[in-house]
């Protein structure tokens, strides 16, 4: 028995892609319209030919449909929240997969009002942008969080449940407030060091650019992949989850203070009880499946 | 014609055993006798049969060589120069693979006055330890870096050099104290960020240890790969390379703190241009050979 059966999507990115080649492929039976406010993605998600219909706005993709799910980033939620709210069939639900709970939340609730919203994130991704970047398997043993808001049906939110559940992913259930704090750890703050230290790379006098490239294997070039993940996606997660992340950034500097002065004093039994400490929490993530065990994360040698 | 005919590897390691299997493996010839402080890893590699002889110390392993390489953690380089100093062979050139040159070398020449010391970096690792973990592909297309003192024996650099060209690496010349300023930036201060960042995440009282894990795919898990990195190598690293990544380090927070500050106003365009900018490094590390264009480095999905 299947959760839905005429499933919205609007925004093809990379999740939405994925989203829509997951259900192809989990749900074949499931009528599947898409939108993109990007007509070459239109035409290229058409050429792709992943979803049944693609439709030209928001609005006209929504109409018949039973879930609603939004990829676009987080500060576009409201125009497109906009673009639906008279489109809505009774009983839809209106979900998303952005980084960001509370602030999406806040937008959709407020834009929807008497519309069953039901926010979710799955921690999932690439790199990668674009409706191409896109593939069926991407939530495989990925954490998928929903936020139900306080009062929420709680059929509505099983049935959501069952959806990522269908595509592979596994389902927890916490306040927005919550997965806000949590992903500001996982990935926010992650992303935000990222940005931040292959920016600082680029910008030296005493290193060129060339030697930043050519010796990159040091450990640097781990850290531009996610600093190459989409920038309007990642503004957009900072303006929304400013509290929490402002919150983290604080603490961490308070840790990076106290190594830089163990460095400075030559304190390296403190630098090797941090070194050695660290080790443990990967072999975590690696019994928990979160990631792969081959060395160099599998990387060609 | 092989540069040189009879190897000694000092420290058996993830770099000593993909050493000795490269020799192995490129130059099948060459006499290869290896030593390490642990015996149950001087065990390890006699099973393992990666060397002709393993010898119980140092000072007996160096005994005829034409080069030596030591590959133990920085802070352990002078004691191990101090065990052959009197061992080696007329003629001998001593080399090391540490990722700090200055403190190396400087240490290496007070302990081995007369003998010909020509540091080396190949820059090239995984987050793996242990004679294990090593293998004869580890530096093929990385950058080995030499770091010849001032009136170094220009014979005896085309040698090492021609040694690191036969294991695949490609050779690059420069003083010690650009090496560490350049390796501050791509492998030095990326370590110091990730081990911090993880101890960060591992210390919260909001965000439990388990939810750290769980939704580690978010981002997070990229920079445990780094941080599960050996802790007494790492520990001396920073102690050897203080200055240089002192410097650095406030570089990088000054413009993390500058990062913050946008997102604290909620300029979302200082954090776009940024979020732009650092994705052409990746392209270039990525068209110079120095990564995989795969998605998330080929993670299996």
């Amino acid at each position: 028995m299947l959760p839905f059966t005429r499933v919205a999507i609007i925004g093809m990115g990379l999740i939405g892609s994925s989203l829509a080649r997951g259900v192809r492929s989990h749900m074949p039976t499931v009528r599947l319209t898409v939108a993109d406010a990007d007509p070459a993605v239109r035409a290229r998600v058409a050429a792709l030919d992943i979803a049944d219909d693609v439709a030209d706005g928001a609005g006209a993709a929504v109409v018949d449909a039973d879930l609603v799910i939004l990829c676009v980033p987080v500060g576009a939620m409201a125009a497109v929240a906009a673009e639906i709210a008279g489109e809505l069939s009774p009983g839809a639900i209106v979900s998303d997969v952005g980084s960001v709970k509370g602030a999406v939340l806040a937008v959709l609730s407020a834009a929807l009002p008497g519309v069953a919203v039901i926010p979710a994130h799955p921690v999932a991704g690439t790199e990668k942008s674009g409706p191409d970047a896109g593939f069926a398997s991407l939530f495989e043993n990925r954490w998928c969080i929903i936020t139900p808001p306080e009062g929420a049906d709680a059929g509505a939110v099983a049935r959501l449940s069952a959806f990522w559940t269908r595509l592979g992913a596994r389902v927890e259930t916490m306040d927005a407030a919550h997965h806000d704090r949590v992903l500001a750890v996982t990935s926010h703050l992650p992303h935000l060091i990222a940005y931040s230290i292959v920016g600082t790379a680029s910008d030296l006098e005493a290193v060129t650019r060339s030697e930043v490239i050519k010796y990159s294997a040091g450990g640097f070039r781990d850290f531009t992949r996610i600093a190459a993940s989409d920038p309007v996606m990642w503004r957009d997660v900072f303006l929304g989850n400013r509290e929490a992340v402002l919150e983290l950034l604080g603490r961490f500097t308070e840790d990076l203070v106290a190594l830089q002065r163990a460095i400075r004093w030559g304190d390296g039994d403190t630098l090797e009880a941090l070194f050695t400490r660290t080790r443990d929490i990967r072999r975590s993530i690696i019994d928990e499946g979160q990631d792969t065990d081959t060395p160099d994360f599998g990387r060609p040698h």
